[in-house]
C-alpha cells in the first residue's frame, strides 16, 4: 500500500526514557504493540513530540529501527534537520530499515511561497526521489504559513510527496480547498492526516481528511472516532469525541502537552516512566490532579479512561 | 469599586457594523443591555476582538462613550496604539467619559524583560498615573512573553496597574505563580480575568483567577460557570463548561473566531448583522453548518443554545 | 510630474521636537528649506524615522500640511496604520492638503504572497484608487518578505502603486530583477528609490534605482552621488560615497540611527534640538564623540562635514 | 592560555567544498595555514558561516579534527545543535581532538531572560563543566535578544563561559556596559571578540573589545587593525579599516556574504573553489563585477587586494 492511500490513525510515538535519560526500549516495544492493538493503521516516530532533537544520530536510528521491526503497520520517520546532509542520512537509513516514508517540517526561517516550495524541492532531491515523504504543515510551531496553492505546488513539483500532516490552525477550510483541488483535477490525490493533538478531528474528518496523525494519549478513541465517521454515525462520533475534548484541549497546551501524554500513557501501563530528556517539562502536582479529574470524568462515558 | 477587586465576567464587546461598514449603534445598545442581563460584571470595548484598529480615533471614542453611558457596570477601554500620543489621547478621553480603566497590550517588537517592563512604565506615565490600567498578556497574538516575575515587576513599578487580562497559553501555572507571589507578600493583589476565548476557564478559576474577560458568544454561560465555581459546585461547573467546550474550541480558531462570535450573537438576536469591516473573515457555508450543529448539540443541555 | 517618474533624492524628514516633546514648527520650516537647498527632489514625512507613531492624528496632519505648504518639491506622506480607517483618513486629508502621494508599509503579521498582495489591494481600495502610493519594502524592520514577483503583482493589481521604497537587504538582485520585468514588458515602470540609510546606494544606482529615499544626515551628499552617477563619473561617485560610508554605517544602527541623524542635523544648524519623543534613544557621550570623530574624518574630503 | 584571555583575531573558517559537494581537505589545510600566516590568534570552525548545518555528524568532526591538528593556534568548534545530545557528542569529541573550546548559539525560540539563562545552564551542563564555551550573541540571525545583565548572569552562573562572540547590532553600548560590569567587580572578566563581519570593529576595539571573531575575506587586515589599535595609532587604524569598509559592508549582506567571502578567498588562492553545499547562494555576474571593482579600489591603499 502506498502512503498516499493511508487512512485511519497514524500514532505519533513519544520516546520513552528512563529517569536517568537512557532510552527505554522495552517500553518502546510495549508501546508499539499497544498502538497496534488500539487500531493504529500506522506509527510515526521521531516527530516533534518524539523529542527527536534530543537524540543523537545513532539513537534516532536505533529507535526507528526498533519500531519498524516490531510494528505490523507502516512506520513514518521524522527526518527534519537543520541541513540536508543530516536529513538525507537519516532518511536513507530509515528506508533501508524498512520505513514506509519520512516526514519533513519546514525550517522556521522560510517566508515567501517560493522559499517554501524551493525548500521542499531541495529536500526531496536530497533524500532521493524514491523516498515517499509527508509534508508537515504546522504554522503554530514552525511559523511557516503555507497556502493551499503552495501545498498544491509542492505536491505537483514532487512526485514523492504523498501525504499532508495537516495541523494548520484554523485549518478546516484548507482541507476543503485541497479536496476541491483534487476533485477539479488540479492536484494529485494525497492522504491528509490531521495533527494538532486531534483538537479539530471531528470536523476535519467531515471536511474530507483521511484520519489523524497525532499522539493523543487515547489513540484507541481516535481510531473509534475515525471508524464511527466512516460508518456515518455522526452523533455517536461527536459524542465520543466530545467526551474526550476536555482532555484533548488540556493536552494541547504547548510545552505541557507531552508531559500530559506521557503521564497518561504511564498510568495506562503503556510506558514505564513519564521522564523527558532535558529540556524537560515536569507536571506540577496541581496539573496531575487536573488530569486525573479529567480522566475520571471521561471514564463516565469511556471505560478506557477508568485508571485505577 | 476598584478594578483591582473585579470578579466575574467582563465581556469583550465586538463592534457591530452594518453591511456597508457603518457602525450600528442600535446594536451596540442592545448588546450592552444583553451583556448586563447575562450577568456581566463589566464590559471591555475596543479590544482586539472589537476590531479597534479598523476604527478611526473619533469612531473609537464614540463607541466607548456609547457603551459607557448605557452600561450599569464598569467599562474598560482598550487603548493599545502604535505610539504613546494616540494611547494617551484615547485614554484621557475615555476616562473623561466615565471609563473605569483602560487596557494596554505590548507591541510585538518587545523581547527582553527590561524592554517589557520599560514599555509599561512609559505607557503608564503617558496615560497618567491616575488612570487604572489592565495589563494584557497574550503571547499567541502579540509574540511577547512575560514571566510571572516580569508581571510582578510591572505591578510593583506601576501602582495604576490593577488587573491582568491573562491569556498566556499554557497559563495555569502562571496563575498559581502570581497568586503565590501575592500570598508571600511579594506582589500587591490584582484582579486576574482570563481571556483566550475561555478555553481553560474551568481550571483557571480553580487556580485562583477571578473570572473571565472574553467574548465567547454565551457570556451568560461564562457567568454561570463563575457562579458555580464560587458556590463550590465543581462537577456542575465542569458539566456546563464541557457542554460548551466544542463551540468554545471552534470559536478559538484564530481569524475565524470573531466571525463565529458575531454569527451566533446575530442568531441570538443581540446584534443585527454579522458584518466585519475589512480585512474581514467571512464564514463559509460549511462553517455555518458546523456552528449550527454545535449549537444544536449544546441545546440538549443548555436551552439558551436552542436557536430557532 | 507623476511620482512614477521620480528621480533623485526624496529626503525622509525627521520630526523636530522641543525638549519638552512639543513639535518645533520653526525647525520644520528651516529643515524643509535645507532639504530643498541640498538638492532634494522630494520630501517624505511621517515615515518610521519621522516618529510617526508617536504623533496623534491631528499632530500628524499638522506636520504634513506644514511641509507641503512650504516645500517646492513633491511631498509623500507616510500613512501606515494598524487599520484602514486611520490610513484612509490621513491619506485623504494629506492629498487634500496637496501631497503628491502616500507611503504604505505592510503590517508585520503578513506571511504568504497572497496575504501581502491582498493587503495592498485592500489598502489601495481603502485610500481610494486616485491616491498614488509608494510601496515600502523593508523586511529588516517589518519582517515581511516580498519577492520580485509579489512586487510585480502589487504593481499590476494596483494602478495607483507608483513607486517602490526599496530597502530589502540584500537587495541589489531585486532591483535587477524588477528592472528586467520592466524591460520584458512584464511590469509597468515605477520609480525605485532606495532607503536603508543609503548603505548600498552606490551599487543600487548602478543596478537601476532612480535615487534615494532616506534621511542620512547629509542629503546634499546623497544628491551629489545621484548626480555623479547620472553624469557617468563612477569613480568620483564612489569616492564621495565611500568618504561618508563610515558615518552612513554608524547611522544604520537600529534604534540609534535617528539619534545620530538628529544630532548631526542639530550640529549642522538645521534643527534646534535633537530631542525625540518617548520612547527615545539618547546618545551616550562615547557615541557623540565617535560621531564627531567620523565628521572630522569626512571633513578631510567633504567640507560640509566641517562643523565648528 | 585560557580562552578568557584571548585577544586578536579568531578567524571564522568557511568550509571549502568541491563543486560536487565533497569536502576539500587540501583547501582546508591551505586555508588554515593562510589564517595563521595572516596573524590569526585563533580559528573557529563549524560556525554559521562554516555551513555547519549542511554537514552530517561525521563530516563535522572530520573538519574540526583536521583544522585542530594543523593549526598552531587555539581552535574553537561551533556545536550549536537542535538538542543537547547532538551538542554534547560533538563537544566531547572536539575536546578530545584538542579543541580549545566550543561555541554555542541560542535557539531562536527563546524569549524571556529566564529562558535564555536557563538554556545556557542546561547546555553547559550537557557538554560538561570542564568544556570552555563561547557565548554567541547574534540577535539579527537568531532573534534572541540578550541584555548585558543576562550576559552577566550567564557568565556568573557558568564558570565555563569564557568568551562572548559579540554581534549584537547595535552593540557598542553593550561592550561598554559589560566592561563596566567587570570594572565594578560585578562580572568575571571574559574575552570579547566581535563578529558581524567586522562592520563595527573600529569602534568595538575602542569600546574595549579584545578583537574580532569573524570571517571577513581579509583576516590579515583585521589583524592589522587590532595591532594598530593596540599601538594607539588611531587614525592609521581607521584609515586601513575605512579602506576596506565598502567591501566589509558588501560582504555583510545576509545570504550573499558567504558567497562573497568564498569568491575572494578563491581569488586570493586560499581555497580551490567557491562552491557551497545546497541550499547555496551563487553570485550573479553583476555581483562578481561589483566585488572586483571594490577589490580594485581597496588595492589603491592595500596591496593585498591587488588580485591579478
Amino acid at each position: 500500500m502506498s502512503l498516499s492511500d493511508a487512512r485511519g490513525v497514524y500514532v505519533i510515538a513519544p520516546t520513552p526514557f528512563f529517569d536517568d535519560g537512557r532510552i527505554d526500549f522495552a517500553s518502546i516495544d510495549r508501546m508499539t504493540d499497544f498502538f497496534i492493538a488500539s487500531g493504529a493503521t500506522g506509527v510515526t516516530v521521531l516527530g516533534q513530540m518524539g523529542e527527536a532533537p534530543k537524540l543523537d544520530h545513532a539513537e534516532a536510528l536505533d529507535i526507528a529501527q526498533r519500531v519498524i521491526r516490531r510494528a505490523t503497520v507502516p512506520v513514518v520517520v521524522g527526518v527534519s534537520a537543520p541541513g540536508f546532509a543530516g536529513m538525507r542520512s537519516l532518511a536513507r537509513a530509515s528506508m533501508d530499515a524498512g520505513a514506509a516514508g519520512v516526514m519533513i517540517a519546514p525550517p522556521n526561517t522560510l517566508r515567501t511561497d517560493d522559499q517554501i516550495a524551493g525548500y521542499f524541492r531541495q529536500a526531496a532531491d536530497a533524500i532521493g526521489g524514491d523516498v515517499p515523504f509527508v509534508l508537515q504543515d504546522y504554522p503554530l510551531t514552525f511559523s511557516v504559513v503555507m497556502t493551499p496553492a503552495v501545498i498544491r505546488r509542492i505536491v505537483t513539483e514532487n512526485p514523492s510527496c504523498v501525504m499532508l500532516k495537516h495541523e494548520d490552525w484554523p485549518g478546516l477550510e484548507k482541507i476543503s480547498a485541497l479536496r476541491a483541488f483534487e476533485r477539479d483535477g488540479g492536484m494529485r490525490p494525497i492522504s491528509i492526516l490531521c495533527g494538532n493533538g486531534g483538537l479539530f478531528l471531528d470536523f476535519e474528518l467531515e471536511r474530507g481528511a483521511d484520519g489523524a496523525m497525532t499522539g493523543y494519549c487515547f489513540p484507541d478513541m481516535l481510531a473509534d472516532v475515525v471508524r464511527l465517521h466512516a460508518e456515518g454515525r455522526r452523533d455517536a462520533m461527536h459524542d465520543l469525541f466530545d467526551a474526550h475534548l476536555p482532555l484533548i484541549r488540556y493536552e494541547q497546551q504547548q510545552g505541557i502537552g507531552l508531559a500530559v501524554r506521557k503521564y497518561v500513557l504511564m498510568r495506562r501501563g503503556v510506558i514505564a516512566a513519564e521522564a523527558q530528556r532535558r529540556p524537560a517539562v515536569v507536571l506540577s502536582a496541581a496539573a496531575r490532579a487536573e488530569v486525573d479529574y479529567l480522566l475520571a470524568r471521561i471514564a463516565r462515558v469511556d471505560a478506557r479512561a477508568a485508571l485505577a
